[in-house]
């Protein structure tokens, strides 16, 4: 029998830890990560799908800080293909050595992923996700005019240029991450939620967006079309639940996308936290895809449905 | 028959032209390089390596520029997995598109790629590779107390640090790159000559080093190890010369690694230049393996070879 395919979507701060964000920092997380995926490699196929949120803010802080006319600043799109050769390098690099302290070598690699999405998405009449630096006012209103950026005020910490979030709609390197899979390789793709790019009307050419998809929805997008069997969504905390950080805060076990679509309507999960993983995750499940939402520690338990909050229709 | 298998290693100057350096200029390059490969790619079976001299002594620039406690710059090896990730997508988005704007589909990707080196290797003892900013004196001084560089003066234009070129040795993501080559999938892989990595002694895990590899060295070892059979390195001028620039220059048609090595040691080839790459192609042409040295527009031709410095053991 085949291994289960499992997609697993990381958080792109699941690789920071007490607000320690060098890269050595970065990369010795990698490293628990990367034990706990190589122990379960054994029993299932692995593409691992990863955020990239404080990797790409950095990235942007640099490129438009210090962007000169001699050595410009690069668009978003291009910042998201970077975040996802530095971070694909650190958790390929930290899977390849749990293998190689076990004495055992497995193919994993990590790869550059476009993700389409529709230009006729509203998300790109209402830009929502804040990315990069913080300016003042003065600043903001320049860049408004100097870059067309559209920018909003933030918690009272100054201005930020926000950007569309659409939809994913398909992946472009969807093929040859499917032929890697089954040649029996770990795949690190859709770093970011991958790099938006649309196509054009006529030609049907690629060309990059300045939007960022969200990673839980890209990794629903793969799990879906590469025919997986598990979707999890790998959060700080064990479980989705109902009432969080209530008194009366109830974690959640095994239940339905139905099940699931009515807790999110009742508003039980926080917009751009459990919300979005929810989501995605239901949206994948069914009679015979099951969505998983845990923490790292639980993974391996979870994926035997065991722990973790469970999302299938019985 | 099978295709024969190329591997085409691409100067990272290569997507420049006319000092236009921002990423839509870039990618307007990459457009003519797309097509070039597309077309190829019904006759050959193709993995693209590619250089990154400008584009990572960019991204360095803004990382150290820019670089804060709360958002620390990167090293240098992760800066290498960057361009990866930046140059791999305008390369594979220019590659998709010129198969789109034949109506077509053909399978390719850019995937991150570790490349090892030897810590004995003694390039570590003698870093000559100068990358980054240009500094004072005073700066300079400051930086080797504070960061341990090493830095030279370089052309009467400031202090910049020098790292090592070490040899690559082997390549960590052979393995998975044969598997998509196998799948009938244009690869684009050790950019920038890879993400320089050791062994360490013991454990036999792998830790980034920063260093620089020579990226027509990385080509010719993937070219090894990936059993290709033909290995080129495109550059600016469609030939290797001899006196080149000379009134008796004369350009190199068909010769054999024999002659080619005479002809590096009378010193006929211009280091950092035109030496690498013939020392890279003439390394590993042999008697069924052929190295070429040409510019695009004539690599159709050469690889017949029609056009272009072909260097074969006949």
């Amino acid at each position: 029998m085949s291994k289960p395919r499992v997609v697993i979507a990381l958080g792109g701060n699941a690789l920071q830890k007490d607000g320690e964000v060098t890269a050595d920092a970065q990369k010795t997380v990698a490293k628990n990560i990367g034990e706990i995926i190589a122990k379960l490699s054994s029993k299932y196929e692995i593409i691992i799908a990863h955020g990239n949120g404080p990797q790409v803010g950095n990235i942007l802080i640099h490129e438009e800080n210090a962007g000169t006319k001699s050595a410009p600043a690069m668009p978003l799109e291009t910042a998201v293909a970077m975040s996802q050769g530095q971070i694909g390098y650190w958790l390929a690099q930290a899977i390849d050595n749990a293998f190689a302290r076990n004495h055992q070598h497995k193919k994993v690699i990590s790869v550059v992923t476009q993700v389409v999405v529709d230009r006729n998405d509203p998300a790109f009449r209402r830009p929502t996700k804040p990315i990069g630096e913080f300016y003042s006012a003065k600043e903001a209103i320049k860049l408004t005019k100097t870059r067309g950026w559209e920018m909003r005020e933030d918690a009272g910490r100054g201005y930020r240029r926000v950007v569309p979030s659409p939809k994913p709609i398909d992946i472009v390197e969807r093929r040859e991450i499917i032929s890697l899979v089954q040649s029996g390789t770990i795949v690190i793709a859709v770093g970011g939620g991958g790099i938006p790019v649309v196509r054009t009307k006529v030609m049907k050419v690629l060309k990059g967006v300045d939007a960022v998809i969200d990673k839980d929805l890209a990794a629903a997008k793969l799990a879906e079309l590469i025919k997986a069997d598990i979707l999890v969504s790998v959060t700080a905390v064990p479980h989705a639940y109902l009432n969080y950080g209530k008194p009366n805060q109830i974690a959640l076990g095994i239940l339905t996308p139905k099940e699931a679509a009515e807790y999110i309507a009742a508003g039980h999960f926080a917009a751009g936290s459990m919300l979005p993983k929810i989501e995605a995750v239901s949206q994948f499940a069914g009679k015979k895809r099951i969505g998983i939402i845990t923490s790292p520690d639980r993974l391996e338990l979870a994926l035997q449905r065991r722990a973790g909050t469970i999302i299938q229709d019985i």
